[in-house]
């Protein structure tokens, strides 16, 4: 961040009121510092409008800005994430009511924040994506072909499909064969996505910065088949199981990426990116955890 | 509730603060209706004290009042349930500060409930109270003693004691031999208790009126050892097995009532006996389940 | 079962070797007996083929039928219970290898089971069944069509479709509203389905014989959103909230039976219908339970 | 392993039959070997008993022995690592029938696996152990005093004792507040220690070499109060909170090592010494991880 930043995305979903609310806020700050702000093409921004304001292609914010705020939900977060994930591009998360565990700046701070992300005060912290390819016909001898490749900063996900039947499928990590579930799917989730779809899944809470990996089964049929722990370093496989109905879809960050077919091999492992997520001074995580799981709040609320 | 109440009983801790403040404003209103109003023998009241009141043996509460009224938590309500159980005096529960499950009146409205409560306006509910019997020696061939007999509202434990480790025990149920538990104990609850030390064990919600139990395994080493829901009308039977350093205790609505040994026999079944709480018209099991559990409240909170 | 069985439905997979084999066998069995065979219309039975036996429309099973021997797994016997649902016919489950949950009678015991059962001479139980009504456009003012109406003997669920997007919907029994969850969707299951879909959500186990029905949120984003145990004398309504690429279905007993739109409503309730199944003399819910569970096998398998 | 062993320590439960076996077969082959063997004084060996073999004290096993051979089960080796873990002696562990997490030898192949360990071949693993302390009156202004000092490879439990009385307790992370918890305890477990008692808690399975810790709650009061990883490397600290008849106990890989009073503070942390655990060649975690949690075997056996 020593550099200054020249230009800087916003994104997030304009037509919300509350996010409008917020980049109404946000663009005469920004030009005043004599940021030139980015948004991607054909987005609707609230008035003024597009007035001093440039649209870039999706593809080309990443190459662009010096800097992307997201302002929304953590999924704008995350998809901000996919757009910067090859180019360095430092995020700053501004959530529209309350704090997300992406985006946990309030709109209050949110101007105070912007300037110290601008001055390069504020801590930045270096999150592991998941890279999540698909090998199809891997498992049939014929060459593969590769169908589908897509990052993650919270999990790639297996999951059943169109039929709604459960699926069986195997998965190995670093070669080792470890378990062949029957279920809904699984989750594997990097220590940020611990807190997203795993934790319903019965996933365990991981600190961000480990660098580790949870594959946690979705509803899984055998009741000991529970989520496993490995090092974000691992090589994981998963290949489905032909059955009666199989139908599968690989998901990253909540997006559907495309389908796993019974000869297809699904290979995840942490991206060679690195993802930059930029919090106010003196961010504590487990003060946030407290705010969103409701720890402490409820307090002794069970008739014991 | 056709009978005039003429003698009402005030239960809790009355030191704590919040307490002795809902009883001062109680004690007037009663003595204003003309209703005597009775407190354990050694109670200490908040000032001006003992002016007016009755002080009665704990063991004649269930004789001499018409109606309990439980100032405090939920445990305070579960040891008025003890007090009457044997007496069909209905039971009405006002919290010091928030909702309980069964404290369901707050400071507010207790004045206005207190008066429907005495004329009989307020919605009665019987639930269902567990007994738990220990017949010492039962499985040694000797003639057994019956050394523990205690009534229970929201559950019958069993669990490891003084060396804390794990307990080996059988279930039966009605005569058939269910499972071998190896883990910390089991929760035996009513649909009352359901909600309170067996939600903690992974056991579901049960609907109050509900005839049925919960058989609940404290953290089962067995994964695939879950809650079993069997009918209320159901005989269980609980036997340690031998182990090294086995030492196990049976404790009824929180409340330790003694050891379990090897060769004894813990039996649980629903009581004769039934429990008649009194709760304001419009009472809502769910908006008090919301409530408690901040369903809807914390919303969609993780990052999905 | 006083009046004589003087036609018997053979359904299964008869193209799965296991089934095939034991088809074979009760084959001449059944026509020894002077008990016609019935399969349904367009089965291709293992050699001698369908000599002796006489093929009739789906639909017309239960009319015709005085038994059912179901030959596969579990899923064979909800298709069975299916078929047979609106005639009171008695079903008998035969498993091809090892015990199913329904399907409780082991190839070696087949023959003798299918004798008691034409003598009359086998348990029978009552299992209640669910009908499950999609009111479409229930919500939207206009006059609601009634576009699915199916049954279900193990369980109702709604889950997330073609999307794979989080559903977010509200529930309410007997008119009075429960809770808005969000997350995969809800299984709403029979004491027999306890064990099946259920289980894998975290639901309670429960005595196939009490009249409940377990509520059990798929994959939930609130993490105290419970299992939830009803009466199944009870009403309970889902209704879909309207969210960005929302995609729900409705499945019965593992098949899919529709979609649910924003607009519709899902209602589902105890069938008038019940289901008869045979079970052999001495036959033990929980020792089945034992044997599906490995209860004990693994027994103290942690290193505790 | 590069210096040759030349005593080498047996410990186990000598009076289980099953473990006078093994020992009756490997004192003769460590004599043929000329290893010296040593026992803990007090251990009654099946006979011929004690002939030739040297019975040293508790304390000095791990300044006399080269290898420990630990026989029984994994509360054996468990046992074995806190007498060695200060001399960086390795540990060998052989089941008496069937596997465990740690003592992963069957007796079959029982000496062909001291050969090896003798000849240095067997492949060595380093396991974290943490360090409890409780530093007596810590909170209380007063100088601690440091009245509980132990080490343990599996985990490091608070829990409630003699009362049964549910605790309330702090947990700081590197100086960091976490959390409020109201339950029966917590569970602090290493990576091996994952499967055991923090895994019957809800923890996740961790890969054993991971440099972790889970923090698995014991049946908490609040349901989102869930387990937590944090690095092996952290310094965790726990406080209970005054409450009526509050009563604690610390407990190391399964043993009481003291009391927690109110105003005392429990730390965990890594130990310095880490503990050697020797494996057969070709020794795979997965396939011992399948075979102790029964995966596969049930396969799909919920009636879906």
């Amino acid at each position: 961040m020593a550099v200054p930043v020249r230009a800087c995305a916003l994104i997030g979903r304009f037509s919300d009121p509350r996010v409008g609310e917020c980049v109404c806020a946000l663009l005469p700050h920004l030009k005043a510092r004599g940021v030139q702000v980015l948004v991607i093409e054909g987005s609707e921004l609230p008035p003024p409008g597009l007035d001093g304001v440039v649209p870039v292609p999706e593809g080309e914010i990443g190459q662009r800005a010096g800097l992307v705020i997201a302002v929304g939900g953590d999924g704008t977060l995350l998809y901000g994430a996919r757009l910067v994930a090859r180019h360095g591009v430092p995020l700053l998360g501004i959530n529209r009511g309350r704090l997300g565990f992406l985006t946990d700046i309030l709109p209050q701070d949110m101007l105070g924040a912007v300037d110290a992300a601008l001055d390069g005060k504020l801590e930045s912290e270096q999150r592991t994506l998941l890279r999540a390819t698909v090998h199809a016909g891997a498992a049939s001898g014929d060459p593969a072909r590769r169908t589908i490749e897509a990052l993650a900063l919270n999990d790639v996900v297996l999951q059943k499909a169109a039929t709604g039947r459960m699926l069986d499928f195997d998965v190995h990590v670093n070669g080792r064969y470890v378990n062949t579930h029957a279920g809904d799917g699984i989750v594997i989730a990097t220590a940020t996505g611990s807190t997203a779809y795993a934790l319903s899944c019965g996933g365990p809470i991981v600190e961000p910065h480990l660098d580790v990996v949870v594959m946690a089964p979705i509803c899984p049929h055998t009741l000991s088949d529970r989520p496993v722990v490995v090092s974000a370093r691992s090589h994981v496989e998963v290949r489905l199981i032909e059955r009666y109905e199989t139908s599968a879809q690989v998901v990253c960050d909540g997006v559907v990426v495309g389908d796993l077919q019974p000869n297809d091999l699904l290979e995840v492992k942490a991206a060679e990116e690195r993802i930059t997520l930029l919090h106010p001074p003196g961010h504590d995580y487990y003060r946030l955890l407290r705010s969103k799981l409701q720890w402490g709040r409820g307090g002794r609320d069970l008739s014991r």
